[in-house]
């Protein structure tokens, strides 16, 4: 899997020995420059006497704090010390160390960069900046945006007594709390009655599905952090804690025991924390993030700003203030709603790269799509159509003056008209029932009919995206009119909307020409009635293999690109993520087939490859070409660096995930400026 | 569409005119050189007096034919005898002519290569080399691959005294006879009950699919070759005439009614020519192709064996013979049962390049598959592949056997394992009525949750191809051992098995290795067991889009490569056939977004392109690795043509299209020539 050759050998280190357990004057220890947890500085670490380095590790021995050295050997920790304050003006780091005192002699053994948790990543950048052993750019390489992400969980509140009674993987970050439930048509149904649940596996399989949507949180027995439950905890978002083997699950009789005794039974509430792995009995209270607090404004990170900051606030506040200031890319949000563009504003988004508005057909509005479907002719089509118009121009109002003087992309409708019907089974087994009873199915009877007509094998691959738009006569009008008297009567009210149409699903470029010929002819009336000028651009998602392999032709007739790299994964791999992820990823991961998920990463080599070829066909057909991604790659920290590297202009992703695509942005910028001038 | 720039401008020609309506000495006709029916020699055309040319063409007056000229004009039919000949000897080809005879003077007006039926391209090409006015070479050039599918077509006895009643379009060629019926669901309910039907429409839209699939062919009364029914006719394979404008169709008295006054009625038997657009009342007897004897071995083609074989079949003969022995690339067909082998064989089949294994999991076998797929443990699992493998075995022994001494590439299962079980909506609702009845539901119910347990939302994206053989386990194994024992019985029996094994739906080099690896275990084993060498290669179809975007590395694991065009095409566009070809693909040939479905015809710029890195990149990594397409584009002319150019090994075919791929492999390897040497 690690495709080492058999034939490279073994290498073999000589070295000579000290010995740490010659007698009373001798001992062992690990030392840190700053506590690992925190990043305070001070001395941390731990020492035994007459003892060797694995007695430390194993644990079988009480240690003594490091301070403790300065009583027993004085000579040694003042040695120690000046040591340890030179690996560190050296290593410009904290560093984790390893030593031995033999009969009164302190041997260093070895000594690296140590491991930290996120805060303290962040903390120790900015301590050492002022210090000034770093500057600020490279103190922006020392933190990373995984760790950003982990310290925007909510987490249980650090003042809480509570006490693990187990612990297990940290598979998928966040803190949940629930009644532990142990099969999951059950959660399913008490997730339906308004219980939260925790959901409580050996090993979970594609039969759980329902039952891990249904719950706060995933929590088995088995399985690693490429297990079943973790892989698709993870494609979920939703807080996972798997292979706590020292729990016994007892499925038969719905409880746990814990090695240290307590038993959970069915509907006891547990409180399991993702990021650490621990699992607790009880409610533990959950506190909101600071550092989400912070971007939200609610708390602020300028010290300048009288009240005194919370120090990682403030570590983070300077971290993200200065990769703003290097980025040379852009970072947008995925928002379809007024309120998640303004909170993706106030999380620093530049404006919005996605905007779908199928959410804009659900809900009350569902009837209109009905009857739009169900219309025996254009009038009653055109009915449907108007009914539907207002309500979608207010939907653009709302967004556009939320992004006011920001770009906002608005993704003409996407998924099959079918999604907007019954399921097709559930419906077919309820007019069934409805005749073997001798009742009327009326309306159902005539539903069932435009379900079957519109029932598709696989509907991903069927009548969707730009396809719907040449096939529904006015719809796509019906959305660029909306799309377009919504800037004018913002322009009218002096405010400065910045509108991109974008194309869904688009493989050749006949498709796009077609609906961007209507749409310059809509915006041209609207521009003409209302008098207003809208510059608004008509361009295209790339998530279709095709368009990326012909996108020199499609630049011809597109103002942007932007990748739709969840798509483009499906298509390129052939999978389809719902049926995928779940059925045998787990697999494919414990097999090496890839090391993480092609939906959390993006596989470079391959649908990377389509990306590339893209960029560089469309931009070499359309100099200036504004090309971006708004696929949830774009806040995944290795694709974003793949992003920079073949210079998109600008990366979209959820509100939540906009801080770390900045900070990413920003390492990207330094790292690559770094290798330019050295 | 057609990407003329409007500002090109428009050509002017001038040229002086010449009048034969100036009385009796005056006229014009149309002479060929020869008949553009049959190709025979001699003198064809029609001549009018005192006419213009539009008199001829308009049909308004009954024509001369030809010869009735030289009682009218000799010394003007001599010298028009004399210029065909002229004419035919300089451009070497059936020549179509226009002339004028004003007041006793010859005129020509135009000449160009006639157009001329299949059977006549050719006969006239075969005898033009016969009278060395060109060479076998040249002939192949004169004569195409659709010109020989067209050939092989049953036809509509030339006998029998049928006239037709009314002419539409040539949509899907072939000739079916059935029962007229008005309606889709009545078509298909009446196919069930073993009726042969003919769906009469309109025209049809994607609510007619199941009548289309029921019925032996389909005539419609409006549309034309880009229509709804012919686009999905031609994607069947099934005859269809369309737009046949003079049939009024009257759906709701269910009948038509044709400009002649014939009613046919539903229920009446039709007969419809999808070749010569030719509607019959009643049933026409239906001849067999001469061309399929003669490939079938029932009459032959060879002149020396005795009798006097058919004209056609001889030219046929002598330019397929010809084809054969300047052609570089292979022609192999895609067959799964030895029947299907042998007659491939007969073809001119040089091996099976897709041997599918999924109809050997049907029928009676059915059951074992249920076992497998319902299996509680692994037990039970290996009890129901013990009871398949053997069944395998007979299968491969048939095929190896007929294919004796020649390739044959087995595919392992490719499709989801719930295309092996009920219809999941279907089975809903059985067993929702069951329960409503009190029933027990019984094997049903388990069935329904194994059912519903693989349903997927998008089973081609799902766990199909290698991710069942890597998540399945024993299954390829089983398959590779069925496949190993078949090949080692035949050698023991003196036979010459060569056995390739392909594994489906790869996407990463990892996957295949991982089931070669096994692969070559197993057949090692069987090698140690049997004591017979088998020289298996393991390869890999290339069908996902990512397999051809990183065919470098997978060729490093691959002995050969199989493009499976048809799924590239899918992934590559985003279409799944079954849904968008009824769907919106008329629509599409309409709006010009394609001038052909991209099924029929390979689309060069877009799904070409990853042929064409796949194949470059593949033998870069390993030189000299074989590369064939197995999907449908192996059989088509224009795709054929690339895949010359690209440089694959071979195609394949079904066995029907074996002779027009080896018709279409030779004309590529003399234009080439062609093109090189002059």
């Amino acid at each position: 899997q690690e495709r080492i050759p058999a034939d490279l050998g073994t290498a073999v280190n000589i070295c000579s020995m000290v010995f740490g357990n010659l007698g009373k004057g001798s001992g062992t220890g690990v030392a840190f420059t700053r506590d690992p947890g925190s990043g305070q500085q001070g001395v941390y670490g731990d020492y035994l006497e007459n003892a060797q380095g694995e007695d430390v590790v194993a644990g079988i021995r009480n240690t003594l704090q490091l301070q403790a050295l300065e009583q027993i050997d004085q000579q040694s920790y003042g040695e120690l010390m000046s040591i340890m304050e030179t690996l560190e003006n050296h290593y410009r780091d904290l560093c984790d160390i390893e030593f031995t005192i033999e009969s009164g002699k302190l041997w260093m053994l070895q000594t690296r960069v140590g491991k930290r948790t996120a805060g303290a990543a962040f903390r120790i950048a900015t301590q050492l900046v002022d210090q000034g052993l770093i500057d600020l750019d490279e103190a922006l390489t020392r933190v990373t945006g995984a760790q950003l992400a982990q310290l925007m969980f909510p987490r249980f509140d650090d003042s809480s007594d509570a006490t693990p009674i187990a612990t297990g993987m940290s598979a998928s970050p966040g803190a949940a709390v629930g009644k532990a439930v142990f099969d999951s048509d059950r959660a399913e149904t008490m997730a339906a009655n308004g219980d939260q649940v925790i959901l409580v596996r050996r090993e979970t399989n594609p039969d759980d599905l329902n039952g891990m949507i249904a719950a706060q949180g995933i929590l088995t027995s088995r399985g690693g952090k490429t297990s079943h439950a973790a892989v698709v905890a993870r494609g979920m978002g939703k807080t996972c804690v798997c292979g706590a083997e020292e729990l016994d699950v007892d499925l038969k009789n719905r409880r746990f025991v814990t090695r240290g005794g307590t038993t959970i039974a069915e509907g006891d509430v547990i409180s399991i924390d993702g990021t650490s792995g621990d699992v607790y009995a009880g409610k533990v209270p959950v506190m909101p993030s600071p550092v989400v607090q912070y971007f939200e404004g609610t708390i602020t990170g300028d010290a300048i700003d009288g009240g005194q900051p919370d120090e990682l606030v403030l570590a983070v506040h300077r971290l993200i203030t200065h990769a703003d200031e290097a980025r040379q890319m852009r970072v947008r949000a995925n928002a379809d709603t007024p309120e998640d563009a303004e909170r993706a504003r106030r999380f620093g988004a530049e404006g919005i790269g996605l905007c779908r508005t199928e959410h804009m057909f659900l809900g009350d509005r569902r009837q209109h799509v009905e009857d739009l479907i169900l219309a025996a002719g254009d009038d009653e089509r055109q009915a449907a159509l108007d009914a539907l118009e207002p309500l979608q121009r207010a939907d653009f109002v709302g967004i556009f003056e939320a992004m006011d003087g920001l770009p906002v992309t608005v993704r003409l409708l996407d998924p099959p008209l079918h999604e907007f019907l019954p399921d097709f089974t559930e419906l077919s087994v309820r007019v069934a029932l409805a005749e073997e009873r001798g009742e009327d199915a009326g309306r159902e009877q005539a539903l069932l009919d435009a379900v079957r007509r519109l029932h598709e094998s696989n509907p991903m691959l069927g009548l969707r995206g730009v396809r719907l738009g040449l096939i529904v006569p006015g719809l796509y009008g019906m959305q660029v009119r909306a799309i377009a008297e919504a800037a004018a009567e913002l322009k009218a009210a002096g405010k400065d909307p910045r509108v991109e149409i974008m194309v869904p699903l688009v493989g050749a470029v006949q498709e796009l020409e077609s609906i961007r010929d209507d749409a310059r002819k809509i915006l041209a009336e609207v521009q003409q009635s209302t008098g207003q000028d809208l510059d608004a651009l008509v361009g295209t998602m790339i998530e279709v293999p095709r368009a990326a392999l012909t996108a020199g032709q499609i630049a011809e007739a597109a103002e942007f690109f932007s990748f739709g790299t969840n798509d483009l994964t499906q298509m390129g791999w052939g999978f389809s993520r719902d049926d995928v992820e779940s059925a045998f990823f787990s697999r494919y991961l414990e097999l090496g087939i890839f090391g993480v998920s092609p939906f959390e990463s993006l596989d470079v080599e391959g649908i990377g490859r389509l990306v590339r070829i893209a960029t560089e066909e469309g931009r070499a057909a359309r100099p200036g070409l504004k090309v971006g991604v708004c696929g949830e790659h774009g806040g995944d920290p290795d694709s974003i660096h793949f992003f920079a590297e073949v210079g998109l202009d600008y990366v979209s992703c959820s509100p939540f995930r906009v801080p770390v695509a900045r900070l990413e942005a920003g390492r990207v910028a330094v790292a690559s400026a770094g290798s330019d001038s050295r």
